[in-house]
């Protein structure tokens, strides 16, 4: 008997809504200090993407009384993928229903995962056209190379915070299809963070406990850079700019990726990221699993997990 | 009425034969200078990794007369997409039979392209295991990042020469799965080059055409690192080690690549390459097309193309 | 009997005054592209810095017909070694006098070299007074990280071309005790450059020929920034913005530097430069001379030398 | 009335010999971690250096019962350089004598600093003469670029712990000619910290306060590589080899360096660091002073000072 076969039905993440109670400094922030783009407004909610995002946006920021996650969206890999996980996520008792006014991107069906995190999939989208001043002299890229800020490069992953993260997981792998690469399970058994894939990154989504037990909550939004200087060179950026970094840069042992944590003007976390050449290739990887003593060590070079990582999510719990 | 949808029976490019006249300074130049691991030797053959393979082996050299190409492999991404890419292959008229006794991996399927080159497909494989002075410290990396030589980290892309361009590549769709990213068109409408890729990188398969009109051979292969500075230390080392480098480091228009080209000892043409955080998520990209003008523009910085790129292929052409 | 001691009267080199037919456009393309402050304006000049430069300026450029070398500055150790240097100046015949009225330094003593570029010398300077949005976080630097451009770091070196090489080395030697670290000899003994410090840096002064014979004429003058990778950046930023890139990024074998050479809008070349570690520390440095077989393998990594390093200069010969 | 000129008797720091209780692991060390390259032995001592280190050795391994600092010493810039710092020194009354019997270089004369560390400083040099397997591509390096280890390029300085900073610092200011470029003042009025320079370098020596009151002892010496990236690539390596990490990779705010500090297995502490393109070029800087209050917000992105820094030197105090 031969095992299921993988489902490629989720293309990749495709963009993030942070709520944020101060909209025009997250958008400056996002702008002048990410050298992000941005590409449109409607209502409470400015659009923004990376210079080689190709939809037409990938951060969704709207004016909120608390900062946080509005939704986070997948874009599928066909109408016929839509179709599937839109069943699959029907039979799970979980779906909302279709929207279809949204900007950037067609209809959209919108669910929940069981911590009630909003997450909406579509399969058409808006392609971004660049207009004069932002046209690249290399045609295969989305957009002109910023030459302002840290210039960030795409949309990379999102963290999330849930209460119980073994059912969150079970949910996207078996609705969605995500692929579980990684995960800390702690000596009780508990599991304490898994990352899960739906391309050949190492990690689309993660989900880590969120120890006041709350539901809904973020724990980051990361975008992608070229190299590790480039986040070296972010870190000079922030310092110059006053904005808050958490931790990093460094390189965390789970996932291997070399980070920077800053906190936006609304309060959300925030990570610029690179993975290096890093993929995720095989198609039959075993979950590397970590335990608690090994979690115990910090990240890979020996800096200590640092203690607002634990406590620090977005709405504030009060 | 819907498109097709796309293909994701191929899960990478699994490994190269290089067909070497120079069998044990070809091992050693991968060995010392590219800093791979050498993980089994049969009959003539030397078969060897980058620290981040986690197969057996992505290179397989052999001693022959003369340098060139002895077949590549991919692997499938199930035991049904196997199946399903046996059965289109064995359409296309071009199928050659299994073969079950290679090392590093399990039945595989041969066959060749409209152009001649052997081809290999299968699912079953084994797993490389670090003996003790290899195991890494964390343990999400297939094995040690070395302390000597350029550490290559794993294999990334194949540049086949073909007489028939087109031929070879809508084979490579029709039949495998690719996924065209960019090409290149001549003005009389010659197609001289395509990238076509089975995973979220760019590009896995390029296929340029052959100006002597022979078939069969080979452009270069290309292994990845994670960053630029990498390659500007590989060039240091090759400087070093009077390796010839035959263009480079620099980036290219065409997808984006930073480069470094040298010769290894039996004379086959050997990419180090990094794309940064570049991917190719949109599952509708539209292929880049660059023109005969473009081509002429040289590399993304200025830097003419080489004229031995049009020239030097193996095996040489008498 | 013991050698003469080094002369250290030379602290570094201070400034260059580039004259330029597109004044506006140069003064655009050293702020925007180039990522340096401007920091007064006077008459038909334009004054710039770098961030890290801590005077007033080390930049000048001036309207004017042609494009080419109005002067260059080099800033005193201290008062008495300003003294000494003027005197030995006198004593070559080669003074003009003192000027007192320049923006940016006290009094400064104007001469010529032997081939004529005019060069003055000064101890009392201006130190840079960042204002309110320009002051630094850390206090240790002279202004702002950029973050907008290339962010050049610091003045670093200038290139002169001259009809007798020798001669003019000889005088740097002589009267202002530059050192020399490396030089081109040719077959027929003839002198083809020159590298001279003043300092622990390798070269803060080069001398070329002029394959014209033309006198007074520029090769190029060079800003520092931090690593290679700004130099990969800087490649991407002027590729963005349609700068002529003449060569590069590579690295020198001369000098190791690794470098990026573009023209400004006057038409001046300008060399974007990074060092690495690399220092003259040794007080007894034994000058490297290349011959004319070593200079014809090209830069370090095999890049051939590009034609329009022998032919362009500025101001044109016609 | 003009100022005193500044003093340029002292070339560079030219070694440190490093006393451990495992000399063959310390050696081991530094040669296969550190890529360093052993140029001798005698006795007890094994001499080592990076592979741009152009004499003899600038590191000096000798077998102690605890580990710490053996001695440092400096070259000076010429011989009427040296005779002239003999005699400041012998005005000092901490002069110990001139000793010849030294590997790598010619007559030195031997003193202490007010605190007794044992520094040697001396003219006559033995330049390193790469056996065939050693010799760089580039004539102008001092040796082949290693293809193993980390790959140290050159000493950088040295870190000294001292009962009174101030008193020490004074001494090498009046008596050698140091240049003090920043320095720690607490609020109330004490020296923790100060930096000095003897070249363009903007440190050579540092001099931190031992909290235990005890004299003598080291707190690190650092080494240079050519970028960050060598820095992080540095980590990498010494988290396969076990090597401990005590801090870094990040960057200071004092002087900016970006570091990465270690204990080698003498259980002395290491730092590998980069500098940028930053140079002290002006002959009258001021120096930058660091107050209690800007010392608590740790190093330049935010990372806490680790406690050990102020806790461990060597040898230990018991």
């Amino acid at each position: 008997m031969t095992a299921e076969e993988p489902i490629f039905d989720i293309a990749h993440l495709a963009h993030v809504e942070l709520l944020t109670p101060r909209l025009e400094e997250s958008a400056r922030f996002f702008v002048d200090v990410m050298g992000m783009t941005e590409s449109g407004r409607r209502g409470d909610s400015v659009y923004l993407r990376g210079w080689d995002d190709y939809e037409h946006h990938s951060l969704k920021l709207t004016a909120s009384e608390k900062p946080g996650l509005g939704h986070y969206a997948f874009r599928a890999s066909s109408p016929q993928a839509l179709q599937r996980r839109v069943e699959a996520v029907e039979r799970s008792g979980l779906g909302l229903g279709w929207i279809d006014r949204e900007a950037g991107h067609g209809p959209a069906y919108c669910f929940t995962d069981p911590d009630g995190h909003k997450i909406e999939i579509y399969y058409e989208t808006v392609w971004y056209q660049p207009p004069e001043g932002m046209r690249p002299a290399l045609k295969n890229q989305a957009s002109r190379y910023p030459d302002r800020g840290i210039g960030l490069r795409r949309i990379d992953h999102i963290n999330l915070l849930a209460a119980d993260v073994r059912a969150n997981r079970v949910f996207m792998q078996q609705t969605l299809g995500g692929r579980m690469t990684e995960q800390i399970i702690f000596d009780d058994g508990s599991e304490k963070g898994s990352w899960l894939t739906f391309t050949n990154k190492t990690y689309d989504v993660a989900i880590s406990e969120d120890w006041t037990g709350s539901r809904g909550r973020l724990h980051h939004i990361t975008y992608a850079v070229d190299s590790r200087e480039e986040i070296l060179r972010a870190a000079d950026i922030c310092l110059e700019h006053r904005v808050f970094m958490e931790t990093g840069p460094s390189k965390h042992a789970i996932q291997q990726t070399f980070f920077l944590y800053v906190y936006e003007p609304g309060g959300n976390r925030f990570e610029i990221a690179n993975a290096g050449a890093r993929l995720m290739l095989a198609p039959d990887w075993k979950p590397i699993i970590w335990s608690e003593a090994e979690r115990k060590k910090g990240q890979a070079w020996g800096l200590p997990t640092i203690a607002s990582f634990h406590t620090h999510g977005t709405p504030p719990v009060e």
